[in-house]
């Protein structure tokens, strides 16, 4: 059986729990489409564990597609990002208290990568099951941005497609957090993954129409 | 029986539906604290008639308390509104067409009500169940506030409790109409209008704390 | 000669200058239309002191005219407030360390009392000259409503216009703050302040043309 | 003398002007540290002809550096923009009417190019100076992202550096329009880009401090 591999982020900054994860833990040994299997795992958010863990991960289950989740404080929406760059400048610190700035993620990489997921299908498909979604072109240039890059240049060449989301905070944390930020629920979040993944499998070939931003 | 009367807005502008009539109908005829009956009814999106739509509900239901809901699109959260002004200036047409600007409420009426709602309580109790509320400050000057308005003049002086909440667009709304904008479940926002009615007959005295804004 | 009296806030929370107070200051002793004087005076950010601060200024000055001016932080534009509310609810303490929650400006007064400067007519004449402004529907429940109010009972009855205006923070503030909130620099605001002073001398019957909000 | 060009865009969509076109011909023929020249050209927003345009400029005058600039509707800041990518995304038509989607900038090009400008010292040195600034990560899908990645393909492996900035809306323009965008005044926009210019003249190694955002 084909496997499809999930990962989210463990909590990072203040918060007690990541959304990425809440959402992508509920799919763990889940079927999509009867024939493949997900498999989710949780990563560090560390600069110096995150990439390793993600390369042992994808030793480990030798996956179809790999779709990276990460928390997009602020977002109303679920992003599929376009484009990961080899650039680390953290904000604030890592789980371990590191804040590298302007540093490459790969010493002899490219300067970017694409994601190589149908994005604008899997767009398509998650507005149609009533679930907001975007294209970003930005993941930012903390462990999101760190993670999306190395697994582009881990499976660059290969033929396995992989890319990342970012996700909006949940509608239960901003309540208790009495914060204003937009928010999604979980259960549309684990609904839009489902909706999400099984759009990138069955779409060979992604549809062309826009999907940019002026500035 | 206590009733409970709940009204939600047809559709206006361009939208085919309205988040505060999906909410609020799921909820009528259901019963809250096991003795306490909701009935929940549409009001027009039309200057001319809502008022007296509103008040012939009242004369109709006798209700011991009166929450008129309506949508604020752009908002992320469920809106306690604080106070209601005598004032209707139409941004756009009604769905009659007609945009009155500048003209009051009620000819004789004071400037403003405030809200008699335990606007405060109902924030509280919505966040501890893990769904985002804020207390607001504007309703507006559209048929919103025009409602609210007339909602506080008719029961003025009288000890039937009464007050209004905008609630965001609909999660499915955002994703169909290919909208950056937040939004909220219906799910929640059922769940939700359920917390604030509940919430605000079992407090006969609000609470005191913080729920105002510098600007 | 005929007198307008404008008032700027002192700074307050974190910040070391006051936008209203930067602007308004440059103004006093200027003339407008030749032959009326602005006097521009500062008012405490202080609960127990600013409305009595402003009714010996309006004592002393016997002006024609009054418009209190205070900092909106995150507007992008010279707000003209209609309404100002019987309410205090502090959600920061003032320069005294006094944070007052939910009590009245003045505990026999009205509900609210709207603007009587010819509100429409000023942002009208403040975007011909090229500075942004809007009609803005609450002043918040903070130093500033509470002026606003206070200004307003003083004035009720008597043919002295008066009203509120929030402005943006500075330019430079936003800048040495390394900030993202919008803006406006203190020569446009100094223009807009004589801009919309002069239109509202010149007014005498408000224009009728929408600025209104829909929630 | 050396030079160093700057280039503006012609209006396009709805508008009459361009911020970056207004702010950048005031430049033009003026000098920077009394020893290096400025000049300013403008661009068309199209796509078949704004990078053979460019590079025609490039061939003309050998600048010792190139900055383009655009508009970044509803930005605050002045942007220094981080990276450009392969990619024209159009969501809306260019001035000549087309609007491709999905196609790379230049077909053999690497993914992506960083700006070779002290990207972070024009900041610091633009915040000292009172102007808000800061890094973007996305450039955007349209004509600005196309300009400036044909700059650093065309100036790759060259001494000559460049880079991008995005600038914000008029204050004028967006007074006349009646919106509610952030906005910045034509004078302060000049000023920016000259303390930029020279920032970037007297910077050798950029200054390593975070810029980074998050997501």
């Amino acid at each position: 059986m084909r496997t499809v591999l999930l990962t989210g982020f463990e909590p990072f900054d203040q918060d007690t729990l990541n959304p990425s994860w809440e959402a992508v833990r509920l799919l763990d040994e889940t079927l999509i489409n009867d024939d493949v299997r997900i498999v989710a795992r949780q990563l560090p958010c560390v600069f110096s564990q995150a990439p390793a863990h993600l390369h042992a991960l994808i030793e480990r289950f030798t996956p179809q597609m790999v779709i990276a989740v990460g928390l997009g404080p602020g977002r109303s929406d679920i992003a599929l990002e376009r484009v990961a760059i080899n650039l680390i400048d953290a904000r604030i610190p890592d789980n371990q208290g590191e804040q590298p700035i302007d540093i490459p993620v790969a010493a002899e990489g490219p300067t970017a990568y694409f994601s190589t997921l149908p994005i604008k299908a899997m767009v398509a498909a998650l507005r149609a099951a009533g679930i907001p979604a975007t294209v970003s072109h930005t993941a930012g240039t903390f462990v999101c941005n760190q993670v999306f890059y190395s697994l582009q240049h881990t499976l660059a060449g290969s033929t396995v497609r992989s890319g990342f989301m970012h996700v909006p905070l949940l509608t239960e944390q901003v309540a208790l957090a009495a914060s204003a930020q937009p928010s999604m629920s979980q259960e549309t979040l684990v609904k839009g993954l489902r909706v999400a993944v099984s759009a990138a499998l069955n779409t060979l070939h992604d549809v062309r129409e826009t999907g940019g931003q002026l500035c």
